[in-house]
């Protein structure tokens, strides 16, 4: 069995829980994230401490410069962060954005020689972004076992999305007994340089929540 | 109608093949390139002139650094570009490059709101590439639809391969009837920074002998 998987690690709350569950279920663990113009680059330096601190055997940094397409409130400066609920798929949604993620994730892990891969993507909390629900993976991993030379030649990948079905106050549980140290991870859509977060943003408030929920004493860091 | 249309432009015979056959059926054409660690990147240069040449709305290169994961001997220098043809899928293949490309193509058009992707994929000439095949195209479409607002939305997307079951003879055959000018293009993978072709890789070899079955004046500029 080939134990090699690629996890998809952000440095916010979800993915560092991935990355705990993964190396939990025996993975040698390689983790990838993405500098692709985020305002939020703190997320970026946690991924790289979560990366080490927790054992994984590689991280790698792909540069790849969504602010060149637009369209979102995470990359494009002249739409704002909005602080309050809306209706339907909100304005921090990235166009493509877990597609174009699990793609190279995809490409990586064909050079390794691995068959899985891990995303946190959670269809609970999902905060309307089409790219989290279980069709979506569904269908990306039919595309993946034809799109690849590994996929034509017999060795199917597999999409893990341990935390789909999950509440952030189940991820956050889970984590916690993984042994995630939360006070690493950074999930604000505003955070600022030394990670703090701002605890108004929709990514704050259902973090906030979802401590709250599980009984356990929120760790984030926040903006005094 | 929305008749605005995301063309991958590489630079090459193929894509500027596409982008005339797009004009010719009405399309506003947007036209993507990726500054992705290749080696030949006077590919990259002919994508730019021939967009604005061709009267293509708009031009993005999206800077992606694919050397980051390695594999292909197009963004590896570790490894040698062949001037012979090998069994099976060649070390040229670049790992889920054009999943990749194809879904940053998609984040652009739920941009642009545009429900049309060309890529000058082939499965005649294919240089055995996985996806480069049917079967590929049809599961990204799939996947396509359930990634994004626009698919969730009721927007469908259509993944336009025109080139699929065409000879080289017959690309150069339907690029010529269309205007293109196969002097801009640049097909090589070790092409020098002036644009001319070695005349010896697979990428050269394919595109020769397609304009002497086409029976047509091979234009590409060689090294001499």
């Amino acid at each position: 069995m080939n134990k090699k998987a690629v996890v998809l690690l952000s440095g916010g709350l979800d993915s560092a829980t991935v990355l705990a569950l993964a190396l939990k279920q025996g993975y040698e663990c390689f983790t990838l994230s993405f500098d692709y113009g985020q305002r939020h680059s703190s997320e970026l330096a946690a991924s790289e401490v979560l990366s080490k601190h927790m054992g994984a055997s590689a991280h790698k940094v792909v540069k790849l410069d969504l602010r060149t397409i637009g369209g979102s409130a995470l990359t494009d400066t002249d739409i704002e962060v909005p602080t309050h609920e809306s209706e339907g798929i909100p304005v921090t949604y990235v166009p493509a954005r877990n597609t174009v993620f699990l793609s190279i994730a995809l490409g990586w892990a064909e050079v390794l020689e691995a068959s899985d891969l891990f995303i946190g993507v959670n269809a609970v909390d999902y905060s309307g972004y089409p790219d989290c629900r279980p069709e979506f993976i569904s269908a990306f991993e039919s595309m993946a076992n034809l799109a690849t030379k590994a996929g034509v030649e017999g060795q199917p990948f597999k999409i893990h999305t341990p935390l789909i079905d999950l509440t952030k106050a189940q991820i956050i549980q889970q984590g916690v007994d993984a042994g995630v140290d939360y006070a690493m991870t950074v999930s604000c859509y505003a955070a600022n340089t030394a990670g703090e977060a701002c605890g108004e943003c929709d990514s704050c408030r259902l973090r906030k929540q979802g401590f709250a929920d599980a009984d356990l004493l929120d760790s984030t860091r926040y903006i005094a």
